[in-house]
């Protein structure tokens, strides 16, 4: 299959070389991103696009000084929403009802259960349960870069506090979770570039319950 | 894009017909999980795969009676580690060393570093750092299905507890986190099937830091 090619050809690349990625590329990586399922279709999180090199700097600063952040063509922030609250939940199904033009007595039910049981939730737990879809957004985000052979560097190594003061993210209801830099591997200078990827056995990835 | 014209076919699957999904395809599917990136390379998750018709049964019941669960061709339970102990770091390690032929002082110096902090740190945000890597293969396995023309559902909607006790997860130091029952839509039943998918707006996902 095709698509295993490509995750085939994907590493966490550790360097790159600041060629930029055509705009088309980094459209089409995003638009997999908003395309990945979330939990009751709320699409709990939003994604920074950072291509402004001072900005990239100040991150590189508080991310381990890996030179990713600043050799990228882009770095994408997935940042998920701190909380639930009443007024996003309705945001979504109000468009949900806008974009298929009816009501349906069903959706609102469970509407009403969201709005009955998110809310009222710590905002740690409501983070926690936000920051997986916006995991699932970022995976679907990583496949996609690889089927557009783009590289991209998965990283979770980051002051995320920090983070959050340089892109303003408590202002707007976020904390970031993840970061994305897309870009061109350096062949050169890339330690792990010519590894072999190391992944468990079946035998201890699955079990079958048949 | 391809991928894209998959992923737009895709949909979280409301009604399955039963029909059997060729190993050859489940096979590529979990793969495509396996090739997922992870924190640290770990894959602190294992994936069970349930054909047995008495045990979807019996998750049927305690996932709201969701028809997929039984009416899907293989329904696959993503599980995460329930903390991270010096024994599976160290055995992800060992392997990366033995499949790669030599040892690295830099690599045994991380090995260290992880030693020196994960197995410290309390068993929930272990956990919960582990379930966010699972997903990452998670959202990998239902790109791959799509690409295969295989339908899935995203399912977060079960009670987990009980689930890690039909399926013996306590005992295997997992927790399961979220399914995906993989299977063909039923067209006739299904009530999703023909409504437009509902994503936020550019504007409302993405902002550029330029």
């Amino acid at each position: 299959m095709e698509l295993l090619d490509k995750l085939n050809w994907r590493y966490a690349t550790k360097a790159m070389n600041g060629e930029k990625v055509p705009q088309e590329k980094v459209d089409h990586i995003i638009e997999a991103a908003s395309l990945a399922p979330t939990s009751s279709g709320l699409q709990p999180f939003e994604i920074l696009v950072v291509t402004n090199p001072e900005v990239k700097a100040k991150i590189r600063a508080i991310a381990w000084d890996q030179s990713v952040v600043t050799d990228c063509s882009h770095l994408l922030v997935f940042a998920a929403w701190d909380t639930y609250t009443a007024e996003r939940i309705n945001k979504m199904f109000d468009l949900t009802n806008e974009l298929r033009g009816f009501t349906n007595e069903g959706w609102e039910n469970y509407r009403q259960k969201l709005l009955n049981s998110y809310p009222q939730q710590d905002a740690e737990t409501n983070f926690n349960h936000a920051a997986r879809q916006a995991y699932i957004a970022f995976s679907q985000a990583i496949a996609a870069a690889a089927f557009e052979g783009v590289d991209s560097t998965p990283m979770e190594g980051f002051d995320a506090t920090a983070l959050d003061e340089i892109l303003d993210l408590k202002e707007k209801g976020l904390r970031s979770c993840v970061l994305l830099p897309l870009g061109y591997r350096d062949t050169d200078t890339d330690w792990l570039v010519n590894l072999p990827k190391v992944r468990k056995s079946t035998e201890d990835l699955v079990t079958l319950v048949d």
